[in-house]
């Protein structure tokens, strides 16, 4: 794909992060707006506030180094700041809110929570709770935390109770990606931490991660599960950059091409001055102008990324074209696919030309079944036209509104050639038999949409012989890791959003192994039990069950499953929403999410099963589905269809 | 423990259950009651029911062994039996509910959920649905359904679809404790398939186990984990028992102590007759006669079984002496414990002889905080006159009702000796200092009745050389398994409960690992900052946090903690209710229980760490508890005391 200037990329976010302890914060800012930054990150406190946190309560009232008369240095007064005294003016680098929007608050790295000293651990927490109160009271949006030391459960703890209280901020918390102490043979131990933390803090939605990229970036593969973690920040240190031949900073290949995937989550990045100094040519402006240039270079959004555009990871209720009628706009989005409708031309060209000998006068029966407003049944008739074969079109529609158009397509456009029907094509009389019944019914996951049901009752029109199009539909499922899909469906804080699944465009996520089939339709169905009238007389041949293995190379955490279908048109003609084998630019379709209330920790190299069901009673359509480790299995999710179903 | 005949061991359930498949059940019930049953499990419908499972649509109607003209076999009749047709009468052994009361229904044990053949699978359901809804409809207590195969999933999601819909019929699912078809090193084989269902069942409260046991008994580490489990029958083949010297049939020892163990939770017995026909000298009878002698023949109740009669497994909040006054009849039922008592008299003799040399005229003065109704005055007094010690008493107490007794009691029975004082010991300005402060603020868990709090207010009018009892106090835990616990906790279906400590007498539980102390108090308190009036400035000193790890040998689900305290009343002075060094016969403290949310499964040989804190703001002090492990974490458990908490 061709690199260019990418003009509607809008702006991305870069804040500056100077390394030192003490600064003065007028010219911090001034520095950091000149050097063209749009935030910048300081610490909230001077070095000197940590006086508190080694308190002695024995130790000489000399050795404390505060000049503040009201404050003196008795055991009492400590316990006093221990009780809730307030900042003294002095202590603190962010005095006031006048820069606030410029700002992120950095909290001091030198707390100690998980000291195996009471008295430290208690000290550390009064200071953590005392400057992230007084930032949140500053109304900051982001506050840069420490990072978690190996030992870290009282850490979380502590911050767990003061997430509860954030209203407008967000704890953003600083990950190395790899623990730079370490072998290289550790590079999931930082992200195994954060995921405990996190863990211990219930996913909390305002608790964030602020991933700090090193000089040596591990696989890819150690990569991707970041993807499905809630990045806010990237840090970039100044050393990480290399030098270009004007003695610029640059990134490497592999350095760009991490940075460019985040980019797309659109977090902020930040500038980390770790005074290396090694790039004195561009002064410290040049690293951001790097970014800057890096993103405007992002290749163009594909035709499906801009028909995305704002959908990444926005949970979608399916469609119910069944029991509810689709409006006009969304048939118009639909009606769009470049690619969707180009297929089902091409598949009744060539059914046509298989069904009738060239030059021969026969009529070819075609009946478009929930023909909407009607994209299919102008396909089909250009199909005949260069297929030079003679037809007779029916079109079947049980929606009241696309049948107004339908009437308007008829007398402006088709004209004899087609006839139009209003009813459910379930319940139609035709008047005769068709050769080729064509329907566009499917969902992301196949049959989601009752495809299966609504050809079932079309078949009784359909001659032995017919053809249907789509011929074939299989359904697709992989193990699915996303921390943000999950925080999302947990937000609804009910059992109801957890049992239903979601059309999703999915950004956000790690897909932890291949998707596997699951089930397929076949149309027309000749096992089909039928009663006097043609019609089934239960559904049950319409039920499916699978279980699939998958092999998990690379450990995650399981948050749900995501879903795709393929479909066989006619014959060779296939159209995908399959990763591996996807239709080109057709954008009719985003997968399938089945969220597991419980997210499943799976290590690398484990094997997981995943049971499938489709359900059917005489009133509904559902799914259930669960999934069993040897570290822990899911309760079978929306027993009898108890959270979502689709009406029959 | 001596082997007595106990009459007060209420009758123990005994039905019979004969293995054909089919029955008269007149017959069957009328033998049943002659030979001193209770009940009898009989299978819902005859043999000849299972044609429906194996029909094969195309099938010749003449190989279809049905009489019924209503019901001719042909495609489409089969097809309206899937879609509901009534049973027919003569497919039934359970006609009517003549018997309920006396019959458990046993579901075909053919049917077969998880063929690999769709139409069998579908036909199971069907068969399983109407089954069950059959007995339901007559008002079934019990249901006995088959023994999970090795492949199950879908058995567990049919069934769990119909446990909703059920209100008095609960299904009994048979497991054989051992699988004989393996080899004996698959001990845990069954009960993990047994735990992988009730899992994917959502643990369902009408779902328990009838367990079956094999003639040869795994080890009693093996069967230890049933005792956590929701065992509603107990299945006693006739091959099990031995053969005693008259002919009749005994258990073997191993399997009387299990079975007697069992007993406890009164679970229903089944006397299954296999058909080997080895005790012919009793008859059938003699089985049951057998079971009840050993129900009878078990071990009196000790004084703490006797209290906890009926409070096995239930769950209990913990008490807030501090904010609510407790009730009369509370304090009686504790002041009649045998053994507490007697412990302080001794704590208070010994501490007396140390303090004051004999025939001295000092006083010592003793005041006993929180002195409820007086009991500990009255033991204090008694201790004193054994010690020939001259003491002056003050007796302590917030509680305005009991302060009555207090009153009677000192014109009654104390005299000049004690004086009684209305007000919190954290509040009183004492007219002189005390030798010996005596206080009974100990909960299940030591401080969670805030001693360490009451007595840190008391101990400004204790000498600096006075004496505490009791002088420390430690807590411990254990990690715990008891998915009946975790199901009471999951049936208030809020996320509170699951955070709330229970007082509970622990019955159906397995305890994963030895209990570990994870922090202890000692009173006087030296290290306390106080101010001016002598009181802590703050409670930090009074928070804990402690990080433990276990070693779980024999795996089994985390549901959650057990909780335990053990006291220094005063030097060698004990009084625990840690189940290694209990104190014999004491009955105030049943045990207190944190259960988990999520529950973990522990594979045998793994290692768990569990955080543990007690904290506390100016108004409260709360816990908070959180379990990690490689196979998963929880979250921490109740943040900021949000759930529970107890009042300063």
């Amino acid at each position: 794909m061709a690199n260019y200037i990418n003009k509607n990329v809008p702006r991305v976010a870069i804040g500056a992060f100077y390394g030192q302890e003490n600064c003065d914060i007028t010219l911090s800012v001034t520095s950091a707006k000149d050097t063209g930054h749009d935030f910048i990150i300081l610490p909230i406190t001077h070095s000197n506030y940590k006086r508190f946190l080694f308190d002695q309560v024995d130790k000489d009232i000399n050795d404390m180094q505060v000049n503040d008369n009201t404050f003196n240095n008795d055991k009492q007064h400590m316990e006093e700041w221990r009780k809730g005294h307030p900042f003294l003016k002095d202590d603190l680098i962010i005095k006031d809110n006048e820069h606030t929007d410029y700002l992120v608050g950095k909290i001091s790295e030198w707390i100690d929570l998980d000291s195996s000293n009471h008295r430290v651990r208690t000290n550390s927490e009064i200071a953590l709770n005392q400057q992230i109160s007084w930032v949140s009271h500053l109304g900051f949006t982001a506050i840069l935390a420490p990072t978690p030391t190996n030992s870290f459960a009282n850490y979380a703890r502590s911050l767990n109770r003061i997430l509860g209280s954030l209203t407008y901020t967000h704890v953003w918390m600083r990950i190395p990606l790899v623990n730079e102490d370490m072998s290289c043979s550790n590079e999931i131990e930082m992200w195994e931490r954060w995921n405990k933390l996190r863990t211990f803090c219930e996913n909390h939605s305002k608790l964030s991660v602020a991933l700090e990229l090193p000089v040596d970036l591990p696989d890819e593969v150690y990569l991707e599960r970041w993807f499905a973690e809630p990045i806010k920040a990237v840090i970039l240190p100044t050393k990480i950059f290399l030098t270009n031949a004007k003695g610029y900073p640059v990134l490497s290949k592999k350095h760009q091409t991490f940075v460019k995937k985040l980019m797309k989550n659109k977090p902020n990045f930040v500038i980390f001055d770790d005074m290396t100094n090694k790039h004195q040519n561009g002064g410290f402006a040049s690293y951001q102008e790097y970014i800057r240039h890096l993103n405007r270079t992002m290749p163009e959004l594909d035709q499906i990324e801009q028909f995305a555009s704002g959908y990444q990871d926005f949970l979608q209720s399916p469609l119910q074209p069944l029991m509810e009628n689709l409006e006009s706009s969304t048939y118009e989005i639909f009606e769009k696919d470049p690619v969707k409708y180009a297929l089902y031309e091409k598949a009744v060209y060539h059914a046509l030309l298989d069904r009738v000998a060239p030059e021969s006068n026969q009529i070819t029966v075609i009946m478009v079944v929930g023909a909407g407003r009607g994209p299919l049944v102008t396909r089909s008739l250009q199909a005949a036209e260069k297929a030079k074969r003679n037809v007779r079109i029916y079109a079947v529609e049980k929606n009241p509104n696309a049948f107004v158009t339908l009437q308007n397509m008829k007398s402006q456009e088709w004209g004899d050639k087609v006839t139009i029907v209003f009813g459910d094509m379930r319940k139609w009389k035709s008047p005769e038999q068709a050769d080729i019944l064509v329907s566009e019914l499917l969902g992301s996951f196949g049959d989601n949409e009752l495809s299966p049901e609504c050809l079932d009752g079309a078949q009784k029109f359909l001659k032995s012989d017919g053809i249907s199009i789509p011929s074939s539909y299989s359904t697709f499922i992989s193990p699915l890791s996303s921390s943000k899909l999950h925080s999302e469906v947990s937000a609804y804080k009910d059992l109801t959003h957890f049992e239903t699944p979601y059309v999703v465009m999915l950004q956000s996520v790690a897909i932890l192994a291949k998707p596997q089939e699951i089930w397929k339709f076949e149309h027309p169905n000749g096992l089909m039990i039928i009663d006097n009238e043609g019609n089934p007389i239960n559904n049950y041949h319409n039920t499916r069950y699978s279980k699939i293995t998958f092999n998990v190379k690379n450990g995650g955490i399981l948050h749900g499953i995501a879903g795709y279908f393929e479909s066989v048109l006619y014959k060779n003609i296939i159209m995908s929403i399959l990763p591996e084998t996807h239709s080109e630019g057709m954008f009719s379709w985003f997968p399938i999410f089945f969220p597991l209330k419980t997210p499943i920790y799976l290590p690398s190299n484990s094997t997981i099963d995943i049971h499938f069901w489709r359900l059917s009673s005489s009133q509904k359509v559902w799914y259930e589905w669960c999934v069993d480790t040897s570290f822990g299995s899911s309760f079978i999710q929306n027993v009898g269809g108890r959270s979502s179903w689709i009406g029959l």
